[in-house]
């Protein structure tokens, strides 16, 4: 693979299943990535360095996840500008309701790109990753563009299927 | 002002105080931006030509802002391939939890990139975006890196200010 | 079946055994109705040109289901103005709240008659689609009104089954 | 004003203006309506009967709102067959919360169309009572293709009166 | 089994296991009690006239549970000056969040002395319905004495038995 | 006054204008009762043996309000078997939510019969002691039931000031 | 084992695996400590008597956890300067967000050093107790720092073992 | 003043008025505590190297306060093994339960002792970090014995201002 664009870290090594969604979708789009284990918590100056050379070393998009005081993706976003896409992972108590709040309620000046909790949401940061990489790489906004028609056409796919007739 | 790079809509013009925020951060990177009112429930054809139309115009960022049953940025994230960033505005009775729910809880393959709720999501918004165009201008992201260091700066400035040593 | 009156549509084929409950019910009222599968992030062109068709087509009421930032409902009700109810679908984090407030936060001018999360929520879809059609229409009324004996006469029946004298 | 097709029920008087909301949407589009002050907890028998008899009356819609154990739509759709719009009135505490979940977690059934909490569901409730009514009156139906048409004006002269150009 | 002094409803069968936690408990303290199936919104005459004629036929209190938007308490509150005891259902998506504010939201003037969610509340409930009957009977009252004193010996022998010596 | 039948304890003299609702109430129907200003956490061994010698004293109903993490009326009850009323406080932060949490989540074994949030609540509190009280007072159950028709009355009286006909 | 100086307490044998985790990090860092059941609302003059003892008996922090209205802690709290480390126990309905509520919004002047629900927040709790007793026991504190360099370690371990390489 | 034993550091000047309540209570027990703003997003490299160089000054207890997204606490327990007490501070839309979740739900290894949010905690934080100096402090104990009697007193003084009698 290339030198990575974008940089996939999280907060524990149970939190990979949740993230290959991420890493899948931008294998769909061709976008070369890496992957981490970091913890704001448990490893902070590794995370700190890492954040900071992140740049340095190509990378254009860091994708963060993690659970409950879920700091991973607002340190990431404290020691680099690169853009930060945040993923809160679902926790066991609180349903990933306190991953969230911990990931999106920032404060002004730092911001983290949040999806969804779960699954979907990690699926979404290698979609939104790709986004950002198009804004000035015309080969992957056709890819994009194909996408999208991809999933209009899984719609209708699916009604055909169930024998639903569609005007 | 040159041709904008980054798009500012919202769902009603009392949504303006807090989007200033975001106009006046995209102000301060130079970053030339335009503003307009949409909605995706009082206005759904005009808010999918301006999506669909959004990127051939040379628009490379969508920030979209709406309160309560906020669908405007998932809408217009449903009609364009540019990515979108989201915030949530603080709504009366549910204080903006409703904003935020519907707007970062997107399914799978049609991200949208939150932001906090209210004026400080507006704000990261406008860094946000900057971030994104970033990833690709250089000049922009030195722009940036000097804001990091502002915002440092401040910190301590506010320690001084109050007195306080720093170590 | 005649001309279907209702249409039943949802954001993905996984919600039709929850929207079964809805089918059943207009099934069990003799309301023609038809289904279909929807998405207004997926689909949104086929999305907005299906609920613009449906008035003509001779759709009376449709009823709209989605989950997470569930913006089925929403987007069908802006498209057209029968009356839409909307299902909130249980989601895995957020058991549905997302899906509720997303669907039942409407801004003022595109409402969406919202009922109960899951299951509950779409069988009552049906039963408030043939309460909307009996507006005008007798012999519905009449159904309606042995329906709502029936429940009546369900609760004494299960009296009597535990052996509970009912006074 | 002719007899009413409508009827607006409240639990306080101190809900009067935000119902008022849905009456003067009833009365732009010229929908004979009532409103009464009926309660399911201080004047249980008077609801009852007002909702038995409301059918026969020819009233066809109903609108009932309520705030904390906001039973009241619940209570009057329990007695009656015609569709019942429920509208959660904003609390001191829980915001509205309560007053949502007590409308809208029906059991099957026995379906509430519930509307957004406070002002913005009011009025939503008079334009639904209207869209329910349109399904079988032509002449009301114009009027809500117009009012829509107004709604999507709206938002284009707003952009205008900012002096955003709109595309 | 006498007279009963208490009566235990409930909105469905299903609800029956864990209302048998207060009829358990109240066996364990001698006090008869009957159990019904009622609902506010399937049965609401037979559960008017049910409320209205328990103080007639000897009953002293009244154990109400119901789910969701649960209205079973407080209707039955709506139509009697016994004291009534309300216990919130566990519910499918909301977890009982529903049913207790449904249950303990009430307004001024009719209340419902609200348990926790779920089986620990409906052991509860049996356990203040006792205790409300022996405001004014002193054998009741002795009961409730030793019932105390074996929840705190329960606890010593817990420690007795891991082991912990208790100073 | 007569020998106190109920009491009023409160964590805070802060409190005090909420639980005026309980006591005017009381009043109301011509209950003795005293009002005590406790605390769980900062006067624990007076909360206790307050409690304890309650029930000599005569007192038959306790009424507990506290608000945050409400232990009062919890304590209040591990301490006397007599029938323990909670009133959550609202509170600044979190509105009486955690307040409501802590009072009515009580274990199985410890009753607490909980009223709504705030003001609603102490007034329900005032009636639900009277409620209980009059199970073994002929006198009382009467004034209860004249409040009943009075509650009654008033809506029909507010109806009329309105200017709305009541069928 | 020494003398403890940390106690474990709980409210019920039910919490015993939860809280092994905090007994387990106690006994890693060699730390003597006793478990014992104890209950705010079943044996509240047991608990008292314990509280009280606690500091005389030489123990120098108390871990207390419960779930629902939580009031272990609390109460300890209320009756011991010492510090009190709550841990809320995850419940069946709300998750431990009762549990959370109840144990952190302590009172001003009474604090409860609350940790995370369920099994992190009882391991926590063994490390914040060594923390503690760490201020004035230099041993104590070159484990603590070890401990952290172990945290460290972990991470940079399982990234090698996924085979990613860590710049 | 002496050389510091408690440092108390927040996020913003803002959050000062809320924190001079945990200096005013360190003041009452003769605690020599410095002040300082910190931030985890704006400033992570120079609160990293506080944290570090905390425990090398002297310094015994760390209290830190944060809203939103508040990782303030969180960041300065991953760089120190001092006990780190957090303060959540109320936020404007989501009302300080984005900082509470941010603060308590610490992953395992890295706690947090987390008081409630606002004023009432920063009190509590201050108290609690005398506590724990306490630990080994008996100076110290005998005022926070004193204390507690203070606020025992507290309650009984103000039953006597409001005329109640106290058993």
């Amino acid at each position: 693979m290339n030198r990575p664009l974008v940089s996939i870290v999280m907060g524990s090594d149970s939190d990979l299943p949740t993230l290959m969604e991420a890493s899948n979708m931008l294998k769909e789009f061709g976008v070369p990535h890496e992957v981490r284990i970091l913890s704001a918590h448990r490893f902070p100056k590794g995370t700190a360095l890492y954040a900071e050379g992140a740049e340095r070393r190509g990378i254009r998009v860091i994708i963060a996840a993690a659970g409950g005081a879920a700091h991973l993706a607002g340190v990431i976003a404290a020691h680099t500008s690169l853009p930060v896409i945040g993923v809160p992972i679902e926790t066991k108590s609180l349903k990933g309701i306190d991953s969230l709040f911990s990931t999106v309620q920032m404060p002004p000046g730092v911001p983290v790109g949040t999806m969804a909790i779960g699954k979907s949401g990690a699926k979404n940061a290698g979609v939104f990753a790709a986004e950002i990489l198009a804004t000035h790489t015309p080969a992957l906004r056709r890819k994009l563009h194909a996408y999208k028609k991809k999933l209009a056409r899984g719609v209708r796919l699916k009604n055909l299927k169930m024998g639903f007739r569609f005007p």
